[in-house]
């Protein structure tokens, strides 16, 4: 069902000139490898198949399958893992990269909802184009805004030492400096899963792909962690795979704490080992300075 | 003709708790703001006008008329400030936000190149998706790729100053620190246009689409300064303005030291204050450690 990532190449190797005030020295460098992955996706009767391409996203190869189930449900377009048939990657005559085609096949008879990806979150028929009409049309698609959610008790010291196990566990960010994780934490602060790519909302999409394909949806007892900032679109995203802690290293914009306060998720900012800014505490949970 | 940005407003205060290890306080905090942004165009003839949705981007309010006409010229839809006749933002009834939606007319009979932005640089019939088929296309549409250049020495003080003198211009960033900004400099280091917003690209398009409206492209003598790392689509955009050398305070991806390449553009990345690694150095540059 999955696709084999094992050939994906993450990192590439360049010789750079490595300047300071004393020196200039050639020496080996690592980059994170940023290639497009189109995402197609096939459906109908066997009588009558349609073939659609649904986007160009810019990524670091590798998880493609994850990527691309993630990024259909995301978007509404499909809304469980019964929705998919088959994933793989095309092959296309290209010196460069044979890696860059996903398709995915969907159930027999199951219609995807392209509206929903046309319109992309971002603009609705009743409202125009504003944030407000967005957060409402995500209410309209996410599977999970009406489900029973527990009380949860968080104690502080749990969200502390997220972002230290976040950096230890991602090699590749300690090669290259340059790309985005997602992670996904117990309430006891264990990481359970890790995505990285260069573009964040990818790697986000890549986490909630590979959690849907192991039936783990609604994410309502775990912690998502940001390495970097929180728009709305990565907002979206988590509420749309029912998560309702989300954590980031860096800062969330304004949308970003609208659709949290929307979706009663629990939204931290520029967390550190030892401080961190509350932006929506939701009513289920507590946040707690002693254990 | 550019709309009137001043009644945009690009941070907003919202009540947060802080917490550290002692204590936890209720402060007011200041979030960069993010709502979507439709551009649309018109063009034809008085007897025959067409309209169409080009694109809808999550943006931070500011210089909307900037990040028009930047994102039509790096996307190639335009190639001159000659093809716009007016630009300004169409009303729409809704409570939340009346700003969100820019038109821009075109010049009577020109026709936009709207291939280039459906494929979006990143596929092109050739090669299927690859990135070195994504080069190749910005190359065939970009209009400053075979311009004369000039050979420039770059004193290495000179970029050791930049970082500093961008982060003091950028008042929001202190206030938020939650945003992107794309900072455009003369070869002696004097910060001369900056822009700002919560998407990186948005930042540069708002740059360069305010170079385009002051009839400066190409900026073949001036230094881009990226406020984070350099991905594809960044120095594809630097690549359309004719940018030549583009520094960052963050890492680069392959595939833009790919594109830098193929352009011959000196590309910086990890701009410190004392140190910066050279991942591509033009042929018509030399950057020098002493005056």
């Amino acid at each position: 069902m999955v696709v084999n990532d094992s050939e994906s190449i993450s990192t590439k190797n360049v010789v750079i000139n490595r300047i300071n005030s004393h020196s200039s020295s050639a020496l080996w460098d690592v980059l994170s490898v940023e290639e497009p992955l189109e995402i197609r996706i096939c459906y109908g009767s066997a009588s009558r198949q349609v073939k659609k391409n649904i986007s160009v996203t810019m990524r670091t190869p590798g998880n493609d399958a994850d990527l691309a189930i993630g990024f259909l449900f995301t978007e509404g377009i499909i809304s469980s893992y019964v929705n998919i048939k088959k994933v793989y990657h095309l092959e296309v005559d290209c010196s460069m990269q044979k890696q860059n085609i996903v398709q995915v096949e969907l159930a027999d008879n199951f219609v995807p909802h392209l509206m929903q990806s046309d319109r992309n979150f971002y603009t609705t028929s009743s409202c125009g184009v504003c944030g407000k009409g967005s957060i409402q049309s995500i209410k309209t698609v996410s599977p999970f805004s009406h489900i029973n959610r527990p009380e949860i008790c968080l104690p502080i010291d749990v969200f502390y030492q997220l972002p230290v196990k976040l950096k230890e566990a991602q090699n590749e960010f300690a090669a290259t400096g340059g790309i985005h994780a997602s992670g996904l934490f117990t309430l006891e602060g264990d990481l359970i899963l890790l995505r990285e790519d260069v573009g964040r909302h990818n790697a986000l999409d890549k986490l909630i792909g590979r959690a849907l394909s192991d039936n783990s949806l609604p994410l309502a007892e775990h912690i998502l962690l940001l390495s970097g900032r929180a728009s709305f679109e990565l907002i979206q995203k988590a509420a749309m795979a029912g998560i309702s802690i989300v954590a980031a290293i860096g800062a969330p914009s304004s949308l970003a704490v609208e659709l949290a306060k929307e979706f009663d998720m629990t939204l931290l900012g520029f967390l550190k080992e030892n401080r961190f800014n509350i932006y929506n505490e939701s009513k289920y949970h507590r946040i707690m300075s002693q254990l």
